[in-house]
């Protein structure tokens, strides 16, 4: 079924030399812009002419200089995915974490699209140096209100796209982590599990996902009765943060029997915490968390958690970044992926570790 | 300390336009061509003129376009790091692995040097697009002998660095990533547990580590007079490939107390089909595997893995990639990171599960 080579075709002087745009042109008999013109579908080709030089340039394995093609439309034909988080809870010991797992799906979904991805994580003790980067757009990782690294590429013109929508922008088009149905979820479980007196602990960060599940959490807490007690740790304090948010909540308001600590860091942080306490998890307070990463799964005991289907919010935020890299104004705003779905583990359910 | 602002400068026009070049010539009464050397320290500049212009940029809060940059130097200012695992082996379910681990100290390293890190990770079912990134050169893990991707990148005439010697091609600068060396310390931890009859488990390609690993295993078996009992399964099967691979050695040599699965995915299938034999790990036989990631911390029991210390690997390979794009002749041919360390878990050790 394969195109079979002309026999009469000219080829490139050297076999081991790249062939050009002129190697084509002279095979085929044209001029260099008709090549050009013939092989990107643009200008007036003939064609039967049109035919002839792709059939030529394929015959002699001639690929086009991408770098060529962006000197001439100006596209970097690169996106970059940022991470806005600080490193103590994005970065170091904990890298393998949440803008990973949505680094390797999206950099496999942008290359689909003909994009290069460029991946920017958290830098400890410096701010991201994206001045330094010709790209064509953005993905930022749940940007806060004030986020310095949104604010600099949309000066710079650039499309941007965030996972978890940034407060108080609803300029920037963005993929719903769903944060209230995930506080929620995590919620019910808990109560369902038998916990009555459960806090919540967030981040002190301007991010959605904590505004959004402080409003789930304080609901949830009117519908049940419930006395909201909320505790704030800062991120850039990682596990220690939480460790010291918890501690502090546990001497506050002893009879706590259940925990949800959105960022994972916190909640082992939290597990430390309750076993320093003199408490055990989950006979006398149940922790869930949001991520299921490898913090959730190899905290001893493993936690709870939620798919957030990152699969599935990854591919859609390159989607979305990239139909709005064409300036088109009828591109959506927002998405929304699959809901989430609870991963029980031990922190929660009291059931007995699993032995194969 | 700082430098201050000199009240007379002028200011452009208008404070949301990013200043250009143009301005910054206006500001300080010079060309844009005494600007631009001014700023790059290149041409003849005046001492003074030199200052006042830098001064000038500072103030008005001037930064050079990477775009123009990159036109005027020809230079892409990215590198590529490129998996050439199969997507069944490091991509999907085990997508944080091996490459996203260096990815993220890659990504960070290469930053520092002004250099953005495009990701490229394996993609299911079709050869990598690589002739679609523009890159000054590209990091390649583990690569088989006949490996195409650094093949196409040779081809464009772009440095590479392996992280993990090519075989058979000792022209392209390595970070050696220690297989002998881990797998001697593998092989003597489990004699040292007691395990007397050890079989090694390694992939079918021509990979590196599998052909040290295979000698390593072979020197050892000698000196001990255990008789070699070598697998070979194919990568892209994954952890079926393990299991499948294990269970034929189960029936073959029943009387196997140790296995040494050096892929993360193999080793997770190799514990499925000791359990299905009704054996047990690390009762029956110990199990052990180089990299310590989630699989290996996430398999029940958790498997004794290696600390190849990968922050230094990534970061020595950047470091290693980047001398070698500046062209300069004396660079290094390859980098030895610290020897790995051995990180003891249940699969081999028969220690109780640690409780908190």
């Amino acid at each position: 079924m394969g195109t079979s080579t002309d026999g009469s075709m000219q080829t490139p002087a050297s076999p081991k030399r790249r062939p050009t745009i002129a190697d084509v042109a002279r095979a085929a008999g044209v001029s260099p812009t008709t090549v050009s013109h013939a092989l990107n579908d643009k200008g007036y080709v003939d064609v039967h002419t049109r035919e002839r030089v792709k059939e030529t340039a394929r015959a002699l394995g001639y690929r086009p200089s991408i770098r060529a093609q962006r000197l001439r439309t100006g596209e970097a034909r690169s996106i970059a995915l940022i991470s806005s988080m600080p490193y103590e809870v994005a970065g170091g010991a904990s890298r393998l974490g949440f803008l990973m797992e949505v680094a390797a799906v999206a950099a496999a979904s942008a290359l689909t699209r003909g994009l290069a991805l460029v991946l920017v994580p958290p830098v400890m003790g410096s701010r991201l140096p994206l001045e330094q980067l010709d790209i064509d757009g953005a993905i930022v990782l749940e940007p806060t209100a004030d986020d310095a690294n949104v604010a600099h590429l949309l000066e710079r013109g650039l499309p941007v796209v965030c996972l978890g929508r940034q407060p108080g922008n609803d300029a920037v088009p963005y993929v719903d982590i769903h944060s209230s149905a995930t506080t929620e979820m995590l919620l019910q479980h808990l109560k369902d599990e038998g916990s009555q007196r459960i806090a919540l602990l967030i981040g002190a960060q301007e991010r959605n996902s904590y505004i959004e599940s402080r409003a789930s959490y304080q609901k949830f807490c009117a519908e049940h009765g419930m006395e909201p007690v909320i505790a704030v740790a800062d991120e850039s304090g990682g596990e220690a943060a939480g460790r010291d948010a918890c501690a502090t909540l546990l001497r506050e308001h002893p009879s706590i029997d259940g925990l949800c600590a959105l960022v994972d860091a916190f909640a082992v942080g939290a597990v430390q915490a309750i076993n320093g306490h003199g408490l055990r998890v989950p006979d006398n307070v149940r922790v869930v968390t949001r991520y299921d990463g490898i913090r959730a799964r190899s905290c001893r005991p493993p936690l709870t958690a939620v798919d957030l289907h990152l699969d599935d919010m990854a591919s859609q935020a390159v989607g979305l970044l990239f139909d709005h890299l064409g300036g088109n104004a009828d591109a959506r705003r927002s998405i929304a992926p699959p809901l989430p779905n609870l991963v029980v583990r031990e922190s929660s359910a009291g059931v007995e570790p699993q032995m194969i």
